[in-house]
């Protein structure tokens, strides 16, 4: 192919064309197949790669996916048959470490874990957490305004993001926002391309907002109760109490259970639902004091406080658990947090209805569930979970929710925009689109 | 002229057309003036009316200004010759207090402060409070993304905000955002319209993140110094210290004489400059404590704690004492805040090569500085404020700045644009306003 030989000779090696190399870089973590397998991959080493990518790519019209580590969990990194894909993975240089300003400036392939770690060793840290820390990347992080455990605390991704730098669709190099913590200079470029999951352009470095370490040791604590709806209602005392924690997760008895059998950490299951969270500073055990009070005046016959990490952990083993139970029809959706044990009892009454086990996880102190169908892994049976699935992210739109806190749309979640999206908005989304891609080759088809 | 009678019908008596009582919404707070007077002024009473203006605007091609209490400072609300202005300021309904939550839902023309007094009375508060709270309006705050004197530990508008209705420039009513705390659905539109400035949409009712307010009472601090580099070097070193401030505002001996000859508040007068703030919580008198303990290790001559608000009050009082003296040039600009005593240093020796005088009060813990020059009220010596206020944006710039922390371009910043934001920036920019205002009408030739 001529084109492609363009690209090759200005990338070199950094060109894979093999098939059985370019394989692995087809798909992320979702459940989402591929259409079909792509051209080649950029394994970019830095922004002017990307940006000699996206300039043949618009010249030639040919579709292009972006990705990180591939951790994605909504099919936003799949490749296109004949794509490209541009791989930001081999972008790991830590550009900048700014103490006195709290900020660094990262390629986008940095791993988030590494990134915190970094900062650990001059008292500051990054608070973004997924769940998948350990080996997704800070640019897949902004590109889908990832969550994780300590939203709660220190929101998402979007509020530790002070500047991009992005490549568009043509090729050209843009620079958005500032070091600065205030900045009203145009329109709010960063916040746009942060959660664009692709569809507007690159990012290929990022000036990231870091906060100091608090001071003492953190507290892990636990509760467990009898109802999921008494856990919900307990979440949102918490929330709304004098103690503010900076994790707050819940997980169900039929989660425990999952999560227990794939590794064991000694975790009762509870009959209901069992709270696990942290508390920070100096007064991280008074907290945790505070925090278990309530939990038992909600209803809890069980509380724990410690200062081990291994509740978070094993509430991190919750994807990996489902995934080897070949569980993968989950939903993603948030409520207002007072709208929990609403939400839980809805769920409950769903999966009665559709003769289905469901397993659930949650941030919850950010309101924001992961629902897992228990399901055969057959054409009928994903059918079904499915069918479920939708019925769960209609209910959370009803309580005043959103179908998706933290995934993002990818292709899995298309067909559920209207449900939250007016029509004037959904064009509104595509205007942008098509001002920024007019040719539509970035991430075309999905996230909006 | 027929055309506008085709709006008086719809809207009746909420259609001003004599001129006396249009004139006083043709301009904004600025120093800048508006280039003729508007046809008319709709004082919307809710979303439809504002729809119905932009619908008959978008129809006639008439130039929209929008305006809520007027207290803008970049000329944004100025109004254009032969256009309609829309008031949102009779837009003045809470329509939702929701405490568990903690959000509330507003018409845009609640006024900012009373947004806050309302709070309060259920334990919460709204954070931002530029220093016109008790005149502006949270659509103002919103459609500049306003900062204010709680920044440094709140952040700014765009942090507490969860959703918005806004009416598009051809009349179509679309909502932003949701009421969760996550949410990666589509771009996020919520930021988008957040200190567009008028120019995308008009912001017609918001949901606002409300925060508890912290036990205790509340300690007011001061440092006064020798130099305004000390001075710089002590806001370093107390937000990269263990106690966190809700307040740190500094002023240069040169604000603190003109506010004290305005208002006496039997403030002396520093060598340098002073700082002061406010800390919070059950232990806010600790940490008061180890702030000026900070200052003191920083040269602070004399350091002072109180209970009394007084020391915020003075400084709220910088912009009206400055007005008083007909001093009108002045910036906005914001440094990565350990570059403020960088900033200070350059911004003296540029007064010393303009030869001429300038007050600087800044919210310090953000970086954010209001130079103001003082200079004839002439031609001549505006120009000369000019020139200088223009070398100290470019100083801000070179040390990692912003040309607007808080106030916005509207139409005074404008020329500075290009000083900060690179062409694909700009290209981007507009090529946003032109797919969501095809046909000019919002605010044309402002904000970007």
């Amino acid at each position: 192919m001529v084109e492609l030989q363009d690209l090759e000779s200005r990338l070199g090696e950094r060109l894979i064309r093999d098939p059985e190399l370019v394989a692995p870089y087809a798909r992320d973590s979702s459940r989402a197949e591929p259409e079909g397998q792509p051209l080649a991959v950029v394994l970019a080493r830095d922004t002017e790669d990307v940006a000699a990518a996206l300039a043949w790519a618009t010249e030639h019209r040919v579709p292009v996916s972006v990705r990180g580590a591939g951790t994605g969990l909504a099919g936003g990194a799949n490749a296109y048959p004949d794509g490209v894909v541009i791989s930001l993975a081999n972008m790991t240089e830590v550009l900048q470490l700014d103490v006195a300003n709290r900020t660094a400036t990262v390629q986008a392939g940095v791993i988030t874990a590494e990134l915190d770690a970094l900062a650990r060793e001059s008292g500051l840290f990054f608070p973004p957490d997924p769940a998948s820390a350990r080996t997704c990347t800070v640019g897949g992080n902004i590109a889908t305004n990832a969550g994780g455990l300590r939203c709660v605390a220190h929101g998402v991704t979007n509020d530790s993001i002070a500047a991009l730098v992005v490549v568009l669709a043509d090729g050209r190099i843009m620079r958005t926002g500032a070091r600065t913590r205030k900045n009203v200079v145009g329109y709010d470029l960063t916040s746009l391309f942060v959660g664009s999951e692709g569809t507007l352009g690159v990012i290929t470095e990022a000036t990231v907002r870091l906060k100091p370490v608090p001071p003492g040791t953190p507290r892990t604590f636990r509760a467990s109760f009898t109802t999921l709806e008494e856990a919900g209602a307990a979440v949102t005392a918490i929330v709304n109490g004098p103690a503010q924690p900076e994790v707050l997760e819940l997980m169900d008895a039929f989660s425990v259970e999952i999560i227990e059998s794939f590794q064991p950490s000694g975790l009762t299951v509870p009959a209901g639902a069992m709270l696990v969270g942290q508390t920070v500073g100096l007064d991280a055990a008074a907290k945790a004091e505070t925090i278990t009070a309530i939990c038992r005046a909600e209803g809890a016959t069980d509380t724990e406080i410690s200062e081990s990490d291994s509740l978070l952990e094993a509430r991190r083993l919750s994807n990996p658990a489902l995934n080897a139970r070949g569980l993968k029809i989950s939903c993603d959706v948030g409520v207002p947090v007072a709208a929990l044990s609403e939400v839980f009892q809805g769920v409950a009454a769903l999966a009665a209805r559709h003769g289905k086990r469901v397993s659930t996880v949650a941030h919850a102190g950010d309101g924001n569930l992961h629902c897992t169908v228990e399901s055969p892994d057959s054409v009928a049976g994903i059918a079904e979970a499915d069918a479920l699935i939708d019925d769960i992210t209609k209910l959370a739109i009803s309580l005043g929710g959103t179908i998706s806190g933290e995934h993002g749309i990818g292709s899995v979640k298309r067909h559920e925009l209207p449900w939250q999206l007016d029509d004037a908005a959904l064009d509104v989304q595509r205007a942008i689109k098509a001002a920024l891609d007019p040719h539509g080759i970035l991430t075309p088809e999905r996230g909006i």
